[in-house]
């Protein structure tokens, strides 16, 4: 499995059910969490070693009723 | 209690409706200014040591009619 | 009396001496945070209605050791 | 415990002699990740609810040999 | 008086528009300029040294029909 | 004569050096103020019609010791 | 004359019709190129000494069909 | 022939159609790839040496439906 | 294998060199280009998919004499 | 002939004399302009159809003394 980083802009108002959206009907969504910064949730993920990110984002996360923008951090090696 | 200060940018010429809102109809609003820079008011807002100030912003600030984007700072120790 | 904020980021590790030195040294702070974002510190000070602010700020916070750059964000009016 | 995430800028090269120190020298870090984009690492962290966060940051992350720049992301709640 | 300096950005095409507005509506406005750079005008305004610079920024300036951003530059001192 | 805005960020704590150098030493410079944003000065010059912008920003303003920056905005008409 | 050189974003799909328009129906235009980076067209033009460069850019250049953004770049001196 | 890339940033969940569309039925197209940072797609393309590059991008990519926004990275030499 | 496009800002006047010691010394490296834009060069690698992406930039390609900066962009399926 | 525009930022008051020597000691440079904005000159070179243009940015112009950063615009097709 690779875990990685999504960070999540929405709709004024509708963070907390897009995260309640995202945890509940996405299984790849192992925690979400309210930040602060210029996005309102950072979502980890942990997806198959050959799963496609891309498509994961873009299919599954973007299409949220809510989210109006994603960045997506990949990580490479989880050290200790 | 935890000070966090939200910056909060205003449709055109609704910063003072959006003001004086936030003071009446929201308790944890404590102090509201008028800016110079990219946002219009500087919100400091008292919130319960357990609160969960993600939740505070999304629902209580961003769903205020005439607000256009906020930015959550964060304070984490009070000096002096 | 007019309030004024401050945010400052310091060289690494120096922002709690910066934090300590401006509110037992310099008299106008009234409030200093440690915060989260692009700045180390927000400082909250209360000058005299017709002190130089550019004066307070280039002279006053700009020189004390550990400071690396200041941005300064004037209030107009304290609503509530 | 509450959690928090610090992206980390290192020095040209040094990325994973940070990491290493990070992971193997400070207890809070319990993850540590090199990333895409324009940080190096993603280190999540646990503190006491009651730790003082920017204290941890700049006297624990910052003063680490190679730390270039870090941003500090703060979580307000965990869903799920 | 204390003077400050309005950036403004119009809609396109109406720059001059506003540029004529403002100097035949605004009492306070002393000096309209149109400038290269990411703004389309440039406005020098006299205020009370009492008044209220946000309400007249969003209430008189933010309101000319054609403005679509506003920039606000506090002046602290006039040297010379 | 042309009027021309040169924004200046100067050295920590040198800003008002800076800003007293310019007046008594520079004719072209009508009005210095310090402000808030990003740079520390705003410097209103007059030049004459034929003048080279370029060399007097250059050489002229550039050059006074204390200066980092300088941005320099060109006004193409002077309404009202 | 003077030269100055105006960058224009366009409409998704339209900026060559844009640089057609320019070419043809804007007497001070003299070159028009597409480019990389992120404007979609460069176009130099040459004024008379004493033309209102804000009026040009703001009355013809952003008035054309298909303009979405300009940006305006004034020249002071040309060497060689 | 000469190699140029095209950063593509898409509607939200369209990235994945678009790419499709565009190694199908854009012949110069020989490589897409899904990508991290604020890009969803880069597109790798083949140019005849004298093929006007701007062209290309405005008419073919950008009227392809489900892109958003388009940046053009040229490319010089290639080593090796 | 996977591939990666690391961009890299080098010091003035040494991107040529730092691209032929690319090609000539890091076997991973496949093309590099020379590019418009902010950075100098573009490099596509290709790597062992089970090889540390952070590992190889940052030990393999920042330490390249002249580097000054890199931005990794990660692919994650290819088309066509 | 193909050409290109190279924007180039120079040391504090230096801008002049890289001007100069660029004109005089680099054939391809044909226009040189001081301008407003983040750059100090706007070049516009003339190169060969296959010549190299980085080469050319990497060897010629950033090595001129007193150049401290470009960036380089290429342009694809000249309207009119």
């Amino acid at each position: 499995m690779k875990a990685i980083f999504i960070m999540v802009k929405c709709d004024l108002g509708q963070a907390y059910k897009v995260a309640d959206e995202a945890v509940q009907g996405v299984e790849q969504v192992s925690e979400v969490y309210s930040t602060s910064g210029q996005y309102d949730l950072l979502m980890k993920c942990y997806l198959d070693e050959d799963a496609d990110i891309g498509h994961f984002v873009t299919e599954r996360i973007q299409t949220l009723p809510g989210v109006k923008d994603t960045f997506t951090l990949i990580t490479f090696k989880a050290f200790g």
